[in-house]
Protein backbone atom coordinates (compact mmCIF):
# COMPACT_ATOMS: atom_id res chain seq x y z
CA UNK A 1 0.00 0.00 0.00
CA UNK A 2 1.44 3.52 -0.90
CA UNK A 3 0.01 6.91 -1.27
CA UNK A 4 1.98 8.63 -3.57
CA UNK A 5 1.16 12.92 -3.82
CA UNK A 6 2.52 14.66 -6.77
CA UNK A 7 2.10 18.10 -8.67
CA UNK A 8 1.05 19.39 -12.27
CA UNK A 9 1.60 22.90 -13.52
CA UNK A 10 -1.36 23.56 -15.98
CA UNK A 11 -1.33 26.69 -18.09
CA UNK A 12 -5.01 27.23 -19.12
CA UNK A 13 -8.02 25.09 -19.91
CA UNK A 14 -7.50 21.04 -21.61
CA UNK A 15 -6.37 17.28 -21.08
CA UNK A 16 -2.95 17.15 -19.70
CA UNK A 17 -1.24 13.75 -19.72
CA UNK A 18 -0.18 12.33 -16.47
CA UNK A 19 -0.14 8.78 -17.74
CA UNK A 20 3.90 8.59 -17.06
CA UNK A 21 3.43 9.67 -13.34
CA UNK A 22 0.69 7.63 -12.36
CA UNK A 23 3.05 4.91 -14.01
CA UNK A 24 5.62 6.19 -12.09
CA UNK A 25 4.03 5.88 -8.66
CA UNK A 26 2.45 2.39 -9.32
CA UNK A 27 6.52 1.39 -9.86
CA UNK A 28 7.83 2.89 -7.22
CA UNK A 29 5.07 1.09 -5.22
CA UNK A 30 6.29 -2.32 -5.91
CA UNK A 31 2.81 -3.65 -6.28
CA UNK A 32 2.47 -6.33 -8.90
CA UNK A 33 -1.20 -6.86 -9.03
CA UNK A 34 -3.56 -4.61 -7.73
CA UNK A 35 -5.31 -1.21 -7.91
CA UNK A 36 -4.33 2.14 -8.90
CA UNK A 37 -6.57 5.01 -7.63
CA UNK A 38 -6.10 8.96 -9.12
CA UNK A 39 -7.50 11.27 -7.06
CA UNK A 40 -7.34 15.08 -7.54
CA UNK A 41 -7.77 17.42 -4.77
CA UNK A 42 -9.76 20.23 -7.08
CA UNK A 43 -13.16 21.20 -7.67
CA UNK A 44 -12.46 23.26 -11.09
CA UNK A 45 -9.95 20.53 -12.69
CA UNK A 46 -11.04 17.24 -12.96
CA UNK A 47 -9.49 13.61 -14.04
CA UNK A 48 -10.24 11.93 -17.49
CA UNK A 49 -9.24 8.50 -19.07
CA UNK A 50 -9.79 9.38 -22.73
CA UNK A 51 -7.96 8.10 -25.95
CA UNK A 52 -4.04 9.01 -26.72
CA UNK A 53 -3.74 8.80 -30.44
CA UNK A 54 -5.46 11.66 -32.27
CA UNK A 55 -4.75 14.93 -30.57
CA UNK A 56 -7.96 16.32 -32.34
CA UNK A 57 -10.35 14.04 -29.83
CA UNK A 58 -8.91 15.95 -27.09
CA UNK A 59 -10.05 19.46 -28.76
CA UNK A 60 -13.20 18.22 -29.66
CA UNK A 61 -13.31 16.75 -26.26
CA UNK A 62 -12.67 20.47 -24.77
CA UNK A 63 -14.49 22.28 -27.43
CA UNK A 64 -17.98 20.33 -26.97
CA UNK A 65 -17.69 20.92 -23.46
CA UNK A 66 -16.97 24.53 -23.45
CA UNK A 67 -20.15 24.84 -25.91
CA UNK A 68 -22.44 22.99 -23.28
CA UNK A 69 -21.07 24.57 -20.07
CA UNK A 70 -21.10 28.27 -21.02
CA UNK A 71 -19.10 31.30 -19.21
CA UNK A 72 -21.16 34.11 -18.15
CA UNK A 73 -24.73 32.32 -17.80
CA UNK A 74 -27.36 34.78 -16.26
CA UNK A 75 -28.17 31.19 -14.28
CA UNK A 76 -24.58 31.58 -12.34
CA UNK A 77 -25.53 33.23 -9.19
CA UNK A 78 -21.48 32.55 -8.37
CA UNK A 79 -19.25 35.39 -10.13
CA UNK A 80 -16.85 36.44 -7.67
CA UNK A 81 -14.33 34.15 -9.02
CA UNK A 82 -14.43 35.18 -12.28
CA UNK A 83 -15.91 34.25 -15.18
CA UNK A 84 -14.46 30.38 -15.60
CA UNK A 85 -15.11 29.25 -11.93
CA UNK A 86 -18.35 28.34 -11.88
CA UNK A 87 -18.13 26.49 -15.30
CA UNK A 88 -15.42 24.75 -13.80
CA UNK A 89 -17.25 23.76 -11.06
CA UNK A 90 -19.86 21.91 -13.65
CA UNK A 91 -17.30 20.66 -16.21
CA UNK A 92 -15.65 18.60 -12.75
CA UNK A 93 -18.75 17.54 -11.58
CA UNK A 94 -19.86 16.30 -14.86
CA UNK A 95 -16.33 14.47 -14.91
CA UNK A 96 -14.45 12.39 -12.57
CA UNK A 97 -12.83 13.39 -9.55
CA UNK A 98 -11.25 10.05 -9.52
CA UNK A 99 -10.41 7.50 -11.18
CA UNK A 100 -8.82 3.47 -10.63
CA UNK A 101 -7.20 1.58 -12.72
CA UNK A 102 -6.33 -2.05 -11.99
CA UNK A 103 -2.19 -2.94 -11.88
CA UNK A 104 -1.03 -6.38 -13.37
CA UNK A 105 2.58 -7.43 -13.69
CA UNK A 106 3.39 -4.11 -11.83
CA UNK A 107 1.91 -1.87 -14.68
CA UNK A 108 -1.54 -0.09 -15.27
CA UNK A 109 -3.33 -2.11 -17.33
CA UNK A 110 -4.88 0.49 -19.57
CA UNK A 111 -6.51 -0.46 -22.39
CA UNK A 112 -4.14 0.44 -26.14
CA UNK A 113 -5.63 3.94 -26.75
CA UNK A 114 -6.10 4.92 -23.33
CA UNK A 115 -4.44 7.71 -21.65
CA UNK A 116 -4.75 9.34 -17.92
CA UNK A 117 -5.00 13.27 -18.34
CA UNK A 118 -5.88 15.81 -15.97
CA UNK A 119 -8.69 17.71 -17.28
CA UNK A 120 -8.03 21.49 -16.61
CA UNK A 121 -11.24 23.80 -16.22
CA UNK A 122 -9.86 27.08 -15.63
CA UNK A 123 -8.02 29.92 -17.79
CA UNK A 124 -5.15 30.80 -15.25
CA UNK A 125 -1.73 29.08 -14.68
CA UNK A 126 -1.54 27.26 -11.25
CA UNK A 127 -0.28 24.12 -9.65
CA UNK A 128 -2.99 21.02 -9.54
CA UNK A 129 -2.09 18.22 -6.41
CA UNK A 130 -2.78 14.44 -7.28
CA UNK A 131 -2.37 11.95 -5.19
CA UNK A 132 -2.17 8.02 -6.68
CA UNK A 133 -3.11 4.83 -4.15
CA UNK A 134 -1.75 1.71 -5.15
CA UNK A 135 -2.98 -1.12 -2.97
CA UNK A 136 -2.00 -4.75 -3.69
CA UNK A 137 0.32 -7.73 -3.71
CA UNK B 1 -10.27 -3.58 6.17
CA UNK B 2 -14.19 -2.70 6.76
CA UNK B 3 -17.36 -1.86 5.34
CA UNK B 4 -19.75 0.68 7.34
CA UNK B 5 -23.34 1.13 6.08
CA UNK B 6 -25.30 4.43 7.09
CA UNK B 7 -28.21 6.11 5.94
CA UNK B 8 -28.87 9.86 5.15
CA UNK B 9 -32.24 11.60 5.23
CA UNK B 10 -33.41 13.92 2.51
CA UNK B 11 -35.85 15.95 1.70
CA UNK B 12 -35.86 17.17 -2.18
CA UNK B 13 -33.30 17.91 -4.43
CA UNK B 14 -29.89 19.20 -3.71
CA UNK B 15 -26.67 18.50 -2.09
CA UNK B 16 -26.40 17.50 1.37
CA UNK B 17 -22.78 16.96 3.11
CA UNK B 18 -21.72 13.39 4.33
CA UNK B 19 -18.00 14.27 4.71
CA UNK B 20 -18.69 14.09 8.73
CA UNK B 21 -20.23 10.56 8.05
CA UNK B 22 -17.55 9.81 5.90
CA UNK B 23 -14.55 10.59 7.95
CA UNK B 24 -16.06 9.00 11.00
CA UNK B 25 -15.92 5.72 9.24
CA UNK B 26 -12.35 5.83 8.41
CA UNK B 27 -11.95 7.01 12.02
CA UNK B 28 -13.46 4.26 13.39
CA UNK B 29 -11.75 1.79 10.60
CA UNK B 30 -8.42 2.38 12.32
CA UNK B 31 -6.76 2.79 8.71
CA UNK B 32 -4.12 5.25 8.74
CA UNK B 33 -2.69 5.12 5.06
CA UNK B 34 -5.37 3.58 2.19
CA UNK B 35 -7.88 4.43 0.73
CA UNK B 36 -11.97 5.29 1.64
CA UNK B 37 -14.24 3.85 -1.37
CA UNK B 38 -18.46 5.67 -0.45
CA UNK B 39 -20.91 3.68 -2.47
CA UNK B 40 -24.69 4.89 -3.00
CA UNK B 41 -26.84 2.11 -3.31
CA UNK B 42 -29.45 4.87 -5.44
CA UNK B 43 -29.80 5.16 -9.32
CA UNK B 44 -31.59 8.57 -8.77
CA UNK B 45 -29.44 10.00 -6.61
CA UNK B 46 -25.39 9.95 -6.58
CA UNK B 47 -22.40 11.06 -5.28
CA UNK B 48 -20.06 14.29 -5.63
CA UNK B 49 -16.70 15.88 -4.13
CA UNK B 50 -17.08 19.43 -4.67
CA UNK B 51 -16.35 23.35 -3.58
CA UNK B 52 -17.29 23.27 0.57
CA UNK B 53 -16.91 27.08 0.58
CA UNK B 54 -19.94 29.63 -0.81
CA UNK B 55 -23.21 27.62 -1.04
CA UNK B 56 -24.51 29.32 -4.47
CA UNK B 57 -21.75 26.79 -6.45
CA UNK B 58 -24.51 23.80 -4.77
CA UNK B 59 -27.19 25.92 -5.88
CA UNK B 60 -25.62 26.66 -9.48
CA UNK B 61 -24.83 23.09 -9.78
CA UNK B 62 -28.40 21.92 -9.08
CA UNK B 63 -29.91 24.66 -11.39
CA UNK B 64 -27.87 24.48 -13.92
CA UNK B 65 -28.14 20.30 -14.07
CA UNK B 66 -31.95 20.76 -13.66
CA UNK B 67 -32.04 22.99 -16.55
CA UNK B 68 -29.61 20.72 -18.59
CA UNK B 69 -32.37 17.63 -17.92
CA UNK B 70 -35.59 18.48 -17.65
CA UNK B 71 -38.81 17.05 -16.12
CA UNK B 72 -41.88 16.40 -18.71
CA UNK B 73 -39.41 15.64 -21.59
CA UNK B 74 -41.76 14.18 -24.29
CA UNK B 75 -38.85 11.49 -25.55
CA UNK B 76 -38.98 9.95 -21.96
CA UNK B 77 -41.20 6.75 -22.24
CA UNK B 78 -40.57 5.82 -18.31
CA UNK B 79 -42.78 7.94 -16.80
CA UNK B 80 -44.82 6.06 -14.35
CA UNK B 81 -43.09 7.08 -11.32
CA UNK B 82 -43.44 10.53 -11.83
CA UNK B 83 -42.22 13.59 -13.48
CA UNK B 84 -38.66 13.89 -11.24
CA UNK B 85 -37.78 9.60 -11.97
CA UNK B 86 -36.56 9.43 -15.18
CA UNK B 87 -34.68 13.08 -15.11
CA UNK B 88 -33.01 11.87 -11.87
CA UNK B 89 -31.84 8.45 -13.16
CA UNK B 90 -29.97 10.57 -16.18
CA UNK B 91 -28.72 12.89 -13.63
CA UNK B 92 -27.51 9.80 -11.57
CA UNK B 93 -25.92 8.67 -14.88
CA UNK B 94 -24.16 12.41 -15.49
CA UNK B 95 -22.30 12.40 -12.49
CA UNK B 96 -20.97 9.40 -9.81
CA UNK B 97 -22.48 6.31 -8.13
CA UNK B 98 -19.08 5.59 -6.00
CA UNK B 99 -16.19 8.27 -5.25
CA UNK B 100 -12.98 7.10 -3.46
CA UNK B 101 -10.58 9.13 -1.78
CA UNK B 102 -7.30 8.60 -0.47
CA UNK B 103 -6.57 7.87 3.34
CA UNK B 104 -3.21 10.16 4.99
CA UNK B 105 -2.73 9.81 8.33
CA UNK B 106 -5.96 8.43 9.21
CA UNK B 107 -8.23 11.20 7.48
CA UNK B 108 -9.56 12.08 3.95
CA UNK B 109 -6.79 13.42 2.01
CA UNK B 110 -9.43 15.84 0.88
CA UNK B 111 -8.04 19.26 -1.30
CA UNK B 112 -8.99 22.12 1.39
CA UNK B 113 -12.12 23.41 -0.68
CA UNK B 114 -13.22 19.66 -1.57
CA UNK B 115 -16.43 17.81 0.29
CA UNK B 116 -18.40 14.83 -0.21
CA UNK B 117 -22.30 15.13 -0.99
CA UNK B 118 -24.93 12.92 -2.05
CA UNK B 119 -26.65 14.22 -4.43
CA UNK B 120 -30.83 14.02 -4.62
CA UNK B 121 -32.59 14.09 -7.80
CA UNK B 122 -35.84 13.10 -6.30
CA UNK B 123 -38.15 15.54 -4.47
CA UNK B 124 -39.93 13.98 -2.47
CA UNK B 125 -38.35 12.90 1.12
CA UNK B 126 -37.05 9.78 2.00
CA UNK B 127 -33.66 7.38 3.04
CA UNK B 128 -31.15 7.05 1.04
CA UNK B 129 -28.46 3.92 1.95
CA UNK B 130 -24.77 4.26 1.22
CA UNK B 131 -21.82 2.22 2.41
CA UNK B 132 -18.00 3.29 2.91
CA UNK B 133 -15.41 0.77 2.58
CA UNK B 134 -11.65 2.00 3.69
CA UNK B 135 -8.62 -0.30 2.88
CA UNK B 136 -5.45 0.33 3.93
CA UNK B 137 -2.66 -0.30 7.40
CA UNK C 1 -6.94 -9.56 -4.37
CA UNK C 2 -8.09 -11.07 -8.24
CA UNK C 3 -7.61 -9.31 -11.59
CA UNK C 4 -10.14 -11.51 -13.31
CA UNK C 5 -10.18 -10.14 -17.05
CA UNK C 6 -13.49 -11.36 -19.25
CA UNK C 7 -14.47 -9.88 -22.93
CA UNK C 8 -18.22 -8.74 -23.59
CA UNK C 9 -19.65 -9.16 -27.01
CA UNK C 10 -21.98 -5.97 -27.70
CA UNK C 11 -23.77 -5.25 -31.33
CA UNK C 12 -24.61 -1.53 -31.32
CA UNK C 13 -25.40 1.24 -29.06
CA UNK C 14 -27.19 0.18 -25.96
CA UNK C 15 -27.15 -0.79 -21.89
CA UNK C 16 -25.15 -4.62 -21.85
CA UNK C 17 -25.80 -5.64 -18.43
CA UNK C 18 -22.77 -7.05 -17.00
CA UNK C 19 -23.62 -7.91 -13.45
CA UNK C 20 -23.69 -11.93 -13.44
CA UNK C 21 -19.74 -11.82 -15.04
CA UNK C 22 -19.34 -9.27 -12.20
CA UNK C 23 -20.46 -11.38 -9.58
CA UNK C 24 -18.60 -14.25 -10.62
CA UNK C 25 -15.42 -12.83 -10.59
CA UNK C 26 -16.28 -12.04 -7.27
CA UNK C 27 -17.05 -14.99 -6.11
CA UNK C 28 -14.16 -16.83 -7.57
CA UNK C 29 -11.96 -14.16 -5.63
CA UNK C 30 -12.93 -15.74 -2.38
CA UNK C 31 -13.03 -12.36 -0.81
CA UNK C 32 -16.11 -12.32 1.48
CA UNK C 33 -15.75 -8.49 2.57
CA UNK C 34 -13.74 -5.93 0.16
CA UNK C 35 -14.10 -4.04 -2.43
CA UNK C 36 -14.73 -5.05 -6.26
CA UNK C 37 -13.97 -2.44 -8.82
CA UNK C 38 -14.59 -2.57 -12.44
CA UNK C 39 -12.87 -0.91 -15.47
CA UNK C 40 -13.38 -0.86 -19.08
CA UNK C 41 -10.13 -0.69 -21.32
CA UNK C 42 -11.73 1.56 -23.88
CA UNK C 43 -12.80 4.91 -24.29
CA UNK C 44 -15.63 4.72 -26.98
CA UNK C 45 -17.79 2.62 -24.57
CA UNK C 46 -18.35 3.12 -20.40
CA UNK C 47 -20.01 1.56 -17.30
CA UNK C 48 -22.63 2.38 -15.47
CA UNK C 49 -24.70 1.39 -12.66
CA UNK C 50 -28.47 1.52 -12.85
CA UNK C 51 -32.05 0.54 -12.68
CA UNK C 52 -32.79 -3.10 -13.58
CA UNK C 53 -35.88 -3.04 -13.41
CA UNK C 54 -37.74 -1.08 -16.37
CA UNK C 55 -35.95 -1.46 -19.46
CA UNK C 56 -37.38 1.60 -20.43
CA UNK C 57 -35.35 3.61 -18.48
CA UNK C 58 -32.11 2.19 -20.06
CA UNK C 59 -33.84 3.38 -23.86
CA UNK C 60 -34.88 6.71 -22.44
CA UNK C 61 -30.86 6.76 -21.32
CA UNK C 62 -29.89 6.07 -24.48
CA UNK C 63 -32.09 8.07 -26.25
CA UNK C 64 -31.82 10.94 -23.96
CA UNK C 65 -28.18 10.78 -24.11
CA UNK C 66 -27.60 10.45 -28.20
CA UNK C 67 -29.73 13.75 -28.66
CA UNK C 68 -27.44 15.59 -26.05
CA UNK C 69 -24.34 14.19 -28.26
CA UNK C 70 -24.87 14.53 -31.67
CA UNK C 71 -23.27 12.52 -34.66
CA UNK C 72 -22.56 14.87 -37.44
CA UNK C 73 -21.86 18.20 -35.37
CA UNK C 74 -19.85 20.81 -37.37
CA UNK C 75 -17.47 21.50 -34.05
CA UNK C 76 -15.66 17.65 -34.16
CA UNK C 77 -12.61 17.61 -36.22
CA UNK C 78 -11.85 14.22 -35.23
CA UNK C 79 -13.94 12.46 -38.15
CA UNK C 80 -11.74 10.02 -39.36
CA UNK C 81 -13.16 6.90 -37.96
CA UNK C 82 -16.88 7.57 -38.63
CA UNK C 83 -19.93 9.69 -37.40
CA UNK C 84 -20.65 8.06 -34.22
CA UNK C 85 -16.87 7.93 -33.11
CA UNK C 86 -16.07 11.30 -31.77
CA UNK C 87 -20.11 11.33 -29.81
CA UNK C 88 -18.69 7.96 -28.13
CA UNK C 89 -15.50 9.82 -27.21
CA UNK C 90 -17.82 12.40 -25.08
CA UNK C 91 -20.35 9.94 -24.44
CA UNK C 92 -17.57 8.05 -22.99
CA UNK C 93 -15.89 11.42 -20.94
CA UNK C 94 -19.38 12.02 -19.69
CA UNK C 95 -19.66 8.86 -17.85
CA UNK C 96 -17.46 6.04 -16.21
CA UNK C 97 -14.55 4.22 -17.33
CA UNK C 98 -14.35 2.46 -13.73
CA UNK C 99 -16.81 1.68 -11.14
CA UNK C 100 -16.31 0.31 -6.86
CA UNK C 101 -18.64 -1.37 -5.74
CA UNK C 102 -18.51 -2.81 -2.31
CA UNK C 103 -18.17 -6.70 -1.38
CA UNK C 104 -20.52 -7.87 1.67
CA UNK C 105 -20.90 -11.65 2.72
CA UNK C 106 -19.39 -12.80 -0.52
CA UNK C 107 -21.66 -10.40 -2.79
CA UNK C 108 -21.47 -7.19 -4.27
CA UNK C 109 -23.44 -4.81 -1.91
CA UNK C 110 -25.47 -3.25 -4.98
CA UNK C 111 -28.57 -1.72 -3.94
CA UNK C 112 -32.61 -3.39 -4.92
CA UNK C 113 -32.25 -1.96 -8.20
CA UNK C 114 -28.82 -1.09 -9.20
CA UNK C 115 -27.08 -3.27 -12.02
CA UNK C 116 -23.72 -3.02 -13.82
CA UNK C 117 -23.76 -1.93 -16.96
CA UNK C 118 -21.72 -1.97 -20.05
CA UNK C 119 -22.76 1.16 -22.31
CA UNK C 120 -21.69 1.06 -25.63
CA UNK C 121 -21.26 3.99 -27.63
CA UNK C 122 -20.86 2.78 -30.95
CA UNK C 123 -22.58 1.59 -33.88
CA UNK C 124 -21.07 -1.77 -34.86
CA UNK C 125 -20.64 -5.50 -33.43
CA UNK C 126 -17.35 -5.40 -31.18
CA UNK C 127 -16.05 -7.26 -28.00
CA UNK C 128 -14.94 -4.78 -25.68
CA UNK C 129 -12.68 -5.63 -22.51
CA UNK C 130 -13.19 -5.40 -19.27
CA UNK C 131 -11.08 -6.30 -15.73
CA UNK C 132 -12.69 -6.69 -12.42
CA UNK C 133 -10.10 -6.00 -9.59
CA UNK C 134 -11.20 -7.70 -5.83
CA UNK C 135 -9.18 -6.99 -3.13
CA UNK C 136 -10.53 -7.45 0.83
CA UNK C 137 -10.32 -10.30 3.04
Amino acid sequence: MSNHAFEKFVDGQGLYDITAQVSSAVASSGVQDGLATVFIQHTSASLLIQENADPAVQADLQNWLSRLVLENDPLYTHTQEGPDDMPAHIKGALTAVQVAVPVMQGALALGVWQGVYLWEHRHSARTRSIIVNVMGD
